[in-house]
Protein backbone atom coordinates (compact mmCIF):
# COMPACT_ATOMS: atom_id res chain seq x y z
CA UNK A 1 0.00 0.00 0.00
CA UNK A 2 1.70 3.32 -1.27
CA UNK A 3 2.02 6.03 1.34
CA UNK A 4 0.56 8.50 -0.98
CA UNK A 5 -3.35 9.57 -1.23
CA UNK A 6 -3.34 11.57 -4.35
CA UNK A 7 -2.03 11.70 -7.79
CA UNK A 8 0.27 14.83 -8.33
CA UNK A 9 -0.91 17.05 -11.14
CA UNK A 10 2.37 18.67 -11.35
CA UNK A 11 3.83 15.07 -12.34
CA UNK A 12 0.79 14.81 -15.32
CA UNK A 13 3.14 16.50 -18.23
CA UNK A 14 6.04 14.28 -17.72
CA UNK A 15 4.10 11.17 -17.29
CA UNK A 16 7.11 8.91 -15.88
CA UNK A 17 7.26 4.77 -15.15
CA UNK A 18 6.29 5.95 -11.91
CA UNK A 19 3.61 8.15 -12.29
CA UNK A 20 1.88 5.93 -14.35
CA UNK A 21 2.22 3.07 -11.72
CA UNK A 22 1.25 5.12 -9.07
CA UNK A 23 -1.58 5.95 -11.41
CA UNK A 24 -2.37 1.81 -12.28
CA UNK A 25 -2.39 1.78 -8.16
CA UNK A 26 -5.81 4.65 -8.02
CA UNK A 27 -7.19 3.03 -11.19
CA UNK A 28 -7.16 -0.67 -9.32
CA UNK A 29 -8.70 0.67 -5.74
CA UNK A 30 -11.51 2.74 -8.59
CA UNK A 31 -12.70 -0.57 -10.09
CA UNK A 32 -12.84 -2.08 -6.44
CA UNK A 33 -14.92 0.58 -5.13
CA UNK A 34 -17.25 0.33 -8.43
CA UNK A 35 -17.88 -3.43 -7.53
CA UNK A 36 -18.19 -3.29 -3.91
CA UNK A 37 -20.04 -0.14 -4.90
CA UNK A 38 -22.11 -2.13 -7.24
CA UNK A 39 -22.77 -4.96 -4.48
CA UNK A 40 -23.82 -2.96 -1.59
CA UNK A 41 -26.30 -0.89 -4.34
CA UNK A 42 -27.98 -3.92 -4.73
CA UNK A 43 -28.49 -5.20 -0.73
CA UNK A 44 -29.54 -1.85 -0.51
CA UNK A 45 -32.14 -1.83 -3.26
CA UNK A 46 -33.21 -5.26 -1.59
CA UNK A 47 -33.67 -3.75 1.85
CA UNK A 48 -35.80 -0.84 0.29
CA UNK A 49 -37.72 -3.23 -2.29
CA UNK A 50 -38.62 -5.43 1.02
CA UNK A 51 -40.02 -1.81 2.71
CA UNK A 52 -42.19 -1.61 -0.25
CA UNK A 53 -43.62 -4.74 -0.79
CA UNK A 54 -44.50 -4.15 3.19
CA UNK A 55 -46.51 -0.73 2.29
CA UNK A 56 -48.66 -2.91 -0.87
CA UNK A 57 -49.37 -6.22 1.56
CA UNK A 58 -50.31 -4.15 4.62
CA UNK A 59 -52.31 -2.33 1.99
CA UNK A 60 -53.81 -5.38 1.08
CA UNK A 61 -54.40 -6.54 3.96
CA UNK A 62 -56.36 -3.41 5.52
CA UNK A 63 -58.75 -3.41 2.19
CA UNK A 64 -59.42 -7.13 2.91
CA UNK A 65 -60.31 -6.65 6.23
CA UNK A 66 -62.53 -4.20 5.60
CA UNK A 67 -63.96 -5.85 2.95
CA UNK A 68 -65.53 -8.46 5.45
CA UNK A 69 -68.66 -6.23 6.03
CA UNK A 70 -69.49 -6.04 2.54
CA UNK A 71 -69.37 -10.30 1.81
CA UNK A 72 -73.18 -10.73 2.39
CA UNK A 73 -72.95 -13.90 4.38
CA UNK A 74 -76.44 -15.01 4.34
CA UNK A 75 -76.25 -15.53 8.14
CA UNK A 76 -74.89 -12.53 9.98
CA UNK A 77 -75.83 -13.10 13.22
CA UNK A 78 -73.47 -11.92 15.72
CA UNK A 79 -71.84 -10.31 13.04
CA UNK A 80 -71.40 -6.69 14.28
CA UNK A 81 -68.53 -7.41 16.86
CA UNK A 82 -66.78 -8.77 13.83
CA UNK A 83 -67.20 -6.32 12.03
CA UNK A 84 -66.54 -3.68 14.31
CA UNK A 85 -63.48 -5.34 15.19
CA UNK A 86 -61.97 -6.02 11.68
CA UNK A 87 -62.67 -2.29 11.07
CA UNK A 88 -60.74 -1.34 14.04
CA UNK A 89 -57.81 -3.38 12.83
CA UNK A 90 -58.09 -1.76 9.23
CA UNK A 91 -57.59 1.51 11.01
CA UNK A 92 -54.27 0.17 12.89
CA UNK A 93 -52.93 -1.66 9.45
CA UNK A 94 -53.26 1.69 8.11
CA UNK A 95 -51.70 3.31 10.61
CA UNK A 96 -48.95 0.94 10.05
CA UNK A 97 -49.20 1.39 6.84
CA UNK A 98 -48.40 5.01 6.96
CA UNK A 99 -45.25 4.36 8.66
CA UNK A 100 -44.04 1.61 6.68
CA UNK A 101 -44.72 4.06 3.38
CA UNK A 102 -42.55 7.15 5.49
CA UNK A 103 -39.69 4.49 5.70
CA UNK A 104 -39.92 3.40 2.22
CA UNK A 105 -39.57 7.00 1.04
CA UNK A 106 -37.17 7.89 3.74
CA UNK A 107 -35.26 4.68 2.38
CA UNK A 108 -35.25 5.90 -0.95
CA UNK A 109 -34.15 8.88 -0.44
CA UNK A 110 -31.46 9.09 2.46
CA UNK A 111 -30.31 5.43 1.37
CA UNK A 112 -30.60 4.48 -1.98
CA UNK A 113 -30.19 8.10 -3.93
CA UNK A 114 -26.92 8.89 -2.38
CA UNK A 115 -25.48 5.48 -3.55
CA UNK A 116 -26.77 6.06 -7.03
CA UNK A 117 -25.45 9.35 -7.21
CA UNK A 118 -22.12 8.76 -5.92
CA UNK A 119 -22.20 5.75 -8.84
CA UNK A 120 -24.08 7.73 -11.87
CA UNK A 121 -21.71 10.79 -11.17
CA UNK A 122 -18.23 10.02 -9.32
CA UNK A 123 -17.48 6.28 -10.56
CA UNK A 124 -19.34 7.33 -14.40
CA UNK A 125 -16.82 10.30 -14.21
CA UNK A 126 -13.58 8.62 -13.46
CA UNK A 127 -14.72 5.93 -15.86
CA UNK A 128 -15.04 8.05 -18.99
CA UNK A 129 -12.32 10.55 -18.07
CA UNK A 130 -10.01 7.45 -18.02
CA UNK A 131 -11.58 6.54 -21.50
CA UNK A 132 -11.02 10.29 -22.91
CA UNK A 133 -7.27 9.94 -21.51
CA UNK A 134 -6.89 6.71 -23.27
CA UNK A 135 -8.18 7.91 -26.39
CA UNK A 136 -5.72 11.49 -26.15
CA UNK A 137 -2.88 9.02 -24.97
CA UNK A 138 -3.19 6.56 -27.84
CA UNK A 139 -3.25 10.00 -30.56
CA UNK A 140 -0.25 11.02 -28.87
CA UNK A 141 1.57 7.86 -29.57
CA UNK A 142 0.78 8.00 -33.15
CA UNK A 143 1.99 11.33 -33.85
CA UNK A 144 5.02 10.47 -31.83
CA UNK A 145 5.35 7.96 -34.50
CA UNK A 146 4.47 9.69 -37.36
CA UNK A 147 7.42 12.35 -35.71
CA UNK A 148 9.92 9.38 -35.22
CA UNK A 149 9.59 8.03 -39.37
CA UNK A 150 10.09 11.28 -40.85
CA UNK A 151 12.68 11.43 -43.54
CA UNK A 152 16.67 13.43 -42.47
CA UNK A 153 15.81 15.45 -45.47
CA UNK A 154 16.09 18.76 -45.59
CA UNK A 155 13.37 19.63 -48.25
CA UNK A 156 11.17 17.70 -45.55
CA UNK A 157 11.10 20.88 -43.76
CA UNK A 158 7.96 22.40 -44.21
CA UNK A 159 6.17 18.57 -43.44
CA UNK A 160 7.88 18.39 -40.19
CA UNK A 161 7.43 21.21 -39.07
CA UNK A 162 3.46 20.86 -39.47
CA UNK A 163 4.35 17.10 -37.68
CA UNK A 164 6.04 18.73 -34.41
CA UNK A 165 3.18 21.11 -34.31
CA UNK A 166 0.57 17.76 -34.53
CA UNK A 167 3.08 16.29 -31.47
CA UNK A 168 2.41 19.83 -29.51
CA UNK A 169 -0.69 19.43 -29.94
CA UNK A 170 -1.41 15.86 -29.49
CA UNK A 171 0.75 16.78 -26.14
CA UNK A 172 -1.63 19.19 -24.78
CA UNK A 173 -4.21 17.25 -25.44
CA UNK A 174 -2.89 14.36 -23.32
CA UNK A 175 -2.23 16.44 -20.58
CA UNK A 176 -5.22 18.18 -20.36
CA UNK A 177 -7.48 14.78 -20.30
CA UNK A 178 -4.66 13.99 -17.61
CA UNK A 179 -4.96 16.63 -15.15
CA UNK A 180 -8.93 15.98 -15.55
CA UNK A 181 -8.37 12.23 -15.14
CA UNK A 182 -6.17 12.89 -11.97
CA UNK A 183 -8.14 15.24 -10.28
CA UNK A 184 -11.26 12.95 -10.62
CA UNK A 185 -9.29 10.01 -9.12
CA UNK A 186 -8.32 11.97 -5.87
CA UNK A 187 -11.88 13.50 -5.67
CA UNK A 188 -12.86 9.57 -5.80
CA UNK A 189 -10.99 8.87 -2.63
CA UNK A 190 -12.14 11.94 -1.20
CA UNK A 191 -15.65 11.00 -2.09
CA UNK A 192 -15.06 7.33 -1.17
CA UNK A 193 -15.69 7.58 2.69
CA UNK A 194 -18.41 9.99 2.76
CA UNK A 195 -20.39 7.93 0.04
CA UNK A 196 -19.86 4.52 2.25
CA UNK A 197 -21.16 5.93 5.00
CA UNK A 198 -23.87 8.34 4.44
CA UNK A 199 -26.22 5.89 3.09
CA UNK A 200 -26.24 3.69 6.42
CA UNK A 201 -26.61 6.95 8.29
CA UNK A 202 -29.78 7.56 6.13
CA UNK A 203 -30.75 4.27 6.86
CA UNK A 204 -30.85 4.38 10.71
CA UNK A 205 -32.19 7.52 11.11
CA UNK A 206 -35.26 6.10 9.00
CA UNK A 207 -35.47 3.29 11.57
CA UNK A 208 -35.25 5.43 14.39
CA UNK A 209 -37.85 7.63 13.32
CA UNK A 210 -39.95 4.40 12.46
CA UNK A 211 -39.33 2.70 15.67
CA UNK A 212 -40.12 5.59 17.47
CA UNK A 213 -43.19 6.53 15.79
CA UNK A 214 -44.70 2.65 16.16
CA UNK A 215 -43.90 2.48 19.86
CA UNK A 216 -45.93 5.90 20.49
CA UNK A 217 -49.04 4.18 18.06
CA UNK A 218 -48.64 1.00 19.59
CA UNK A 219 -49.42 2.23 22.89
CA UNK A 220 -51.51 1.52 26.36
CA UNK A 221 -54.98 1.66 24.67
CA UNK A 222 -54.09 -0.48 22.27
CA UNK A 223 -53.18 -3.23 24.53
CA UNK A 224 -56.36 -2.51 26.68
CA UNK A 225 -58.17 -2.89 23.11
CA UNK A 226 -56.47 -6.10 22.43
CA UNK A 227 -57.49 -7.88 25.72
CA UNK A 228 -60.66 -7.00 25.26
CA UNK A 229 -60.68 -8.49 21.88
CA UNK A 230 -58.93 -11.37 23.18
CA UNK A 231 -61.74 -11.44 26.24
CA UNK A 232 -64.90 -11.83 23.32
CA UNK A 233 -62.51 -14.93 21.36
CA UNK A 234 -61.86 -16.66 24.74
CA UNK A 235 -66.04 -16.58 25.40
CA UNK A 236 -66.83 -17.21 21.76
CA UNK A 237 -64.12 -19.74 21.39
CA UNK B 1 -81.27 -13.00 6.98
CA UNK B 2 -83.14 -15.68 8.90
CA UNK B 3 -83.65 -15.33 12.51
CA UNK B 4 -82.41 -18.47 13.27
CA UNK B 5 -78.67 -18.92 14.39
CA UNK B 6 -78.52 -23.11 14.22
CA UNK B 7 -79.63 -25.84 12.31
CA UNK B 8 -81.92 -27.96 14.71
CA UNK B 9 -80.83 -31.60 14.90
CA UNK B 10 -84.41 -33.10 15.22
CA UNK B 11 -85.22 -31.26 12.18
CA UNK B 12 -82.78 -33.82 10.31
CA UNK B 13 -84.59 -36.69 10.40
CA UNK B 14 -87.79 -35.38 8.94
CA UNK B 15 -85.67 -33.94 6.28
CA UNK B 16 -88.53 -31.22 5.36
CA UNK B 17 -88.20 -28.58 2.13
CA UNK B 18 -88.07 -25.81 5.28
CA UNK B 19 -85.52 -27.63 6.73
CA UNK B 20 -83.65 -27.98 3.71
CA UNK B 21 -83.90 -24.52 2.28
CA UNK B 22 -82.69 -23.07 5.51
CA UNK B 23 -79.75 -26.07 5.32
CA UNK B 24 -79.11 -24.24 2.12
CA UNK B 25 -78.62 -20.60 3.57
CA UNK B 26 -76.58 -22.74 5.86
CA UNK B 27 -74.44 -23.96 2.83
CA UNK B 28 -73.94 -20.45 1.01
CA UNK B 29 -72.96 -18.67 4.27
CA UNK B 30 -70.14 -21.83 3.86
CA UNK B 31 -69.74 -21.05 0.42
CA UNK B 32 -68.99 -17.05 1.39
CA UNK B 33 -67.15 -17.29 4.49
CA UNK B 34 -64.56 -20.20 2.59
CA UNK B 35 -64.06 -17.23 -0.77
CA UNK B 36 -63.65 -14.74 1.83
CA UNK B 37 -60.82 -16.75 4.47
CA UNK B 38 -58.71 -17.84 0.88
CA UNK B 39 -58.50 -14.15 -0.08
CA UNK B 40 -57.67 -13.05 3.59
CA UNK B 41 -55.14 -16.22 3.96
CA UNK B 42 -53.55 -14.62 0.91
CA UNK B 43 -53.39 -11.24 2.22
CA UNK B 44 -51.75 -12.26 5.22
CA UNK B 45 -49.39 -14.31 3.67
CA UNK B 46 -48.13 -11.34 1.39
CA UNK B 47 -47.53 -9.74 4.52
CA UNK B 48 -45.42 -12.19 6.33
CA UNK B 49 -43.70 -13.08 2.77
CA UNK B 50 -42.84 -9.40 2.99
CA UNK B 51 -41.29 -10.07 6.04
CA UNK B 52 -39.38 -12.70 5.42
CA UNK B 53 -37.89 -10.80 2.57
CA UNK B 54 -37.16 -8.18 4.87
CA UNK B 55 -35.25 -10.71 6.97
CA UNK B 56 -32.92 -11.87 4.19
CA UNK B 57 -32.66 -8.27 2.94
CA UNK B 58 -31.42 -7.34 5.81
CA UNK B 59 -28.78 -9.86 6.69
CA UNK B 60 -27.29 -9.84 2.93
CA UNK B 61 -26.79 -5.89 3.69
CA UNK B 62 -25.25 -6.77 6.78
CA UNK B 63 -22.80 -9.26 5.33
CA UNK B 64 -22.31 -6.33 2.34
CA UNK B 65 -21.28 -4.01 5.10
CA UNK B 66 -18.93 -6.24 6.73
CA UNK B 67 -17.16 -6.97 3.25
CA UNK B 68 -16.15 -3.85 2.69
CA UNK B 69 -12.97 -5.08 4.88
CA UNK B 70 -12.42 -7.72 2.51
CA UNK B 71 -12.06 -5.65 -0.63
CA UNK B 72 -8.15 -5.21 -0.56
CA UNK B 73 -8.66 -1.71 -1.80
CA UNK B 74 -5.32 -0.93 -3.38
CA UNK B 75 -5.52 2.61 -1.48
CA UNK B 76 -6.52 2.25 2.10
CA UNK B 77 -5.57 4.80 3.57
CA UNK B 78 -8.22 6.39 6.22
CA UNK B 79 -9.98 3.28 5.53
CA UNK B 80 -10.05 2.27 9.42
CA UNK B 81 -12.47 4.63 10.12
CA UNK B 82 -14.48 3.57 7.16
CA UNK B 83 -14.53 -0.08 8.52
CA UNK B 84 -15.04 0.67 12.19
CA UNK B 85 -18.05 2.83 11.58
CA UNK B 86 -19.48 0.30 8.47
CA UNK B 87 -18.77 -2.65 11.30
CA UNK B 88 -20.92 -0.96 13.76
CA UNK B 89 -23.71 -0.26 11.11
CA UNK B 90 -23.69 -4.01 10.78
CA UNK B 91 -23.82 -4.67 14.39
CA UNK B 92 -27.29 -2.74 14.00
CA UNK B 93 -28.44 -3.97 10.68
CA UNK B 94 -27.64 -7.70 12.32
CA UNK B 95 -29.88 -6.70 15.80
CA UNK B 96 -32.52 -5.35 13.72
CA UNK B 97 -32.40 -8.60 11.80
CA UNK B 98 -33.04 -10.73 14.81
CA UNK B 99 -35.86 -8.40 15.63
CA UNK B 100 -37.58 -8.58 12.01
CA UNK B 101 -37.12 -12.87 12.64
CA UNK B 102 -38.87 -12.67 15.66
CA UNK B 103 -41.67 -10.90 13.80
CA UNK B 104 -41.69 -13.17 11.08
CA UNK B 105 -41.86 -16.12 13.30
CA UNK B 106 -44.95 -14.61 15.42
CA UNK B 107 -46.72 -13.85 12.42
CA UNK B 108 -46.41 -17.56 10.69
CA UNK B 109 -47.40 -18.58 14.41
CA UNK B 110 -50.44 -16.25 15.44
CA UNK B 111 -51.85 -15.19 12.46
CA UNK B 112 -50.90 -17.40 9.37
CA UNK B 113 -51.08 -20.35 11.20
CA UNK B 114 -54.73 -20.15 12.58
CA UNK B 115 -56.42 -19.44 9.45
CA UNK B 116 -54.81 -21.91 7.81
CA UNK B 117 -55.46 -24.41 10.32
CA UNK B 118 -59.40 -23.06 10.24
CA UNK B 119 -59.42 -23.48 6.81
CA UNK B 120 -57.61 -27.08 6.56
CA UNK B 121 -60.03 -28.42 9.77
CA UNK B 122 -63.29 -26.08 9.61
CA UNK B 123 -63.83 -25.49 6.14
CA UNK B 124 -62.25 -28.83 5.01
CA UNK B 125 -64.54 -30.41 7.23
CA UNK B 126 -68.04 -28.63 6.38
CA UNK B 127 -66.83 -29.50 2.88
CA UNK B 128 -66.15 -33.21 3.58
CA UNK B 129 -69.63 -33.51 5.11
CA UNK B 130 -71.49 -31.61 2.48
CA UNK B 131 -70.17 -34.57 -0.02
CA UNK B 132 -70.98 -37.36 2.28
CA UNK B 133 -74.37 -36.10 3.24
CA UNK B 134 -75.07 -35.58 -0.94
CA UNK B 135 -73.90 -39.45 -1.39
CA UNK B 136 -75.82 -40.79 1.26
CA UNK B 137 -79.11 -38.59 -0.54
CA UNK B 138 -78.37 -39.98 -3.46
CA UNK B 139 -78.73 -43.50 -1.58
CA UNK B 140 -81.55 -43.21 -0.42
CA UNK B 141 -82.83 -41.39 -3.33
CA UNK B 142 -82.29 -44.40 -5.21
CA UNK B 143 -83.64 -47.05 -2.65
CA UNK B 144 -86.67 -45.15 -2.48
CA UNK B 145 -86.95 -45.48 -6.29
CA UNK B 146 -86.45 -48.80 -6.07
CA UNK B 147 -88.94 -49.45 -3.76
CA UNK B 148 -91.82 -47.17 -5.68
CA UNK B 149 -91.28 -49.53 -8.67
CA UNK B 150 -92.10 -53.03 -6.67
CA UNK B 151 -94.82 -54.55 -8.31
CA UNK B 152 -97.87 -55.09 -5.99
CA UNK B 153 -98.07 -58.63 -6.60
CA UNK B 154 -98.23 -60.73 -3.22
CA UNK B 155 -95.42 -63.06 -4.40
CA UNK B 156 -92.80 -60.39 -4.31
CA UNK B 157 -93.10 -59.76 -0.76
CA UNK B 158 -89.69 -61.63 0.07
CA UNK B 159 -87.96 -58.94 -2.17
CA UNK B 160 -90.42 -55.94 -1.20
CA UNK B 161 -89.00 -57.16 2.86
CA UNK B 162 -85.47 -56.87 1.33
CA UNK B 163 -85.80 -53.22 -0.24
CA UNK B 164 -87.91 -51.98 2.96
CA UNK B 165 -84.47 -53.16 4.67
CA UNK B 166 -82.10 -51.39 2.28
CA UNK B 167 -84.70 -48.04 2.25
CA UNK B 168 -84.32 -48.16 6.22
CA UNK B 169 -80.67 -49.00 6.05
CA UNK B 170 -80.26 -46.23 3.85
CA UNK B 171 -82.25 -43.39 5.57
CA UNK B 172 -80.45 -44.15 8.82
CA UNK B 173 -77.27 -43.56 6.86
CA UNK B 174 -78.48 -40.11 5.16
CA UNK B 175 -79.97 -39.30 8.88
CA UNK B 176 -76.38 -40.26 10.69
CA UNK B 177 -74.34 -38.09 7.85
CA UNK B 178 -77.04 -34.95 8.14
CA UNK B 179 -76.45 -34.67 11.99
CA UNK B 180 -73.13 -34.65 11.50
CA UNK B 181 -72.75 -32.15 8.49
CA UNK B 182 -75.71 -29.80 10.87
CA UNK B 183 -72.90 -30.37 13.45
CA UNK B 184 -70.35 -29.23 11.51
CA UNK B 185 -71.80 -25.96 10.37
CA UNK B 186 -73.25 -25.51 13.46
CA UNK B 187 -70.15 -25.32 14.74
CA UNK B 188 -68.30 -23.36 11.52
CA UNK B 189 -71.01 -20.22 12.79
CA UNK B 190 -69.53 -20.76 16.36
CA UNK B 191 -65.91 -20.63 15.14
CA UNK B 192 -66.22 -18.14 12.63
CA UNK B 193 -65.62 -15.13 14.89
CA UNK B 194 -63.02 -16.41 16.95
CA UNK B 195 -61.44 -17.60 13.50
CA UNK B 196 -61.71 -13.95 12.07
CA UNK B 197 -60.49 -11.72 14.64
CA UNK B 198 -57.72 -14.34 16.26
CA UNK B 199 -55.10 -13.63 13.32
CA UNK B 200 -55.69 -10.34 13.90
CA UNK B 201 -54.93 -10.42 17.77
CA UNK B 202 -51.58 -12.13 16.85
CA UNK B 203 -50.95 -9.82 14.18
CA UNK B 204 -51.41 -6.68 16.74
CA UNK B 205 -49.37 -8.57 19.43
CA UNK B 206 -45.99 -9.02 16.93
CA UNK B 207 -46.31 -5.41 16.08
CA UNK B 208 -46.36 -4.27 19.43
CA UNK B 209 -43.63 -6.46 20.25
CA UNK B 210 -41.25 -5.68 17.47
CA UNK B 211 -41.92 -1.90 18.12
CA UNK B 212 -41.29 -2.01 21.71
CA UNK B 213 -37.96 -3.65 21.00
CA UNK B 214 -36.93 -1.38 18.34
CA UNK B 215 -37.19 1.69 20.21
CA UNK B 216 -35.06 0.13 22.86
CA UNK B 217 -32.77 -1.05 20.70
CA UNK B 218 -32.34 2.36 18.70
CA UNK B 219 -31.74 4.43 21.74
CA UNK B 220 -30.21 7.32 23.28
CA UNK B 221 -26.79 6.16 22.52
CA UNK B 222 -27.63 5.54 19.03
CA UNK B 223 -28.05 8.86 18.36
CA UNK B 224 -25.04 10.35 19.63
CA UNK B 225 -22.74 7.65 17.76
CA UNK B 226 -24.66 8.81 14.49
CA UNK B 227 -24.12 12.22 15.14
CA UNK B 228 -20.24 11.26 15.86
CA UNK B 229 -20.69 9.53 12.72
CA UNK B 230 -22.71 12.53 10.96
CA UNK B 231 -19.78 15.01 11.77
CA UNK B 232 -17.08 12.75 10.39
CA UNK B 233 -18.91 13.06 6.84
CA UNK B 234 -19.23 16.61 7.41
CA UNK B 235 -15.56 16.90 7.85
CA UNK B 236 -14.87 14.71 5.07
CA UNK B 237 -17.29 15.89 2.30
Amino acid sequence: MPAVDKLLLEEALQDSPQTRSLLSVFEEDAGTLTDYTNQLLQAMQRVYGAQNEMCLATQQLSKQLLAYEKQNFALGKGDEEVISTLHYFSKVVDELNVLHTELAKQLADTMVLPIIQFREKDLTEVSTLKDLFGLASNEHDLSMAKYSKLPKKKENEKVKTEVVKEVAAARRKQHLSSLQYYCALNALQYRKRVAMMEPMIGFAHGQINFFKRGAEMFNQSMDSFLSSVADMVQRSG
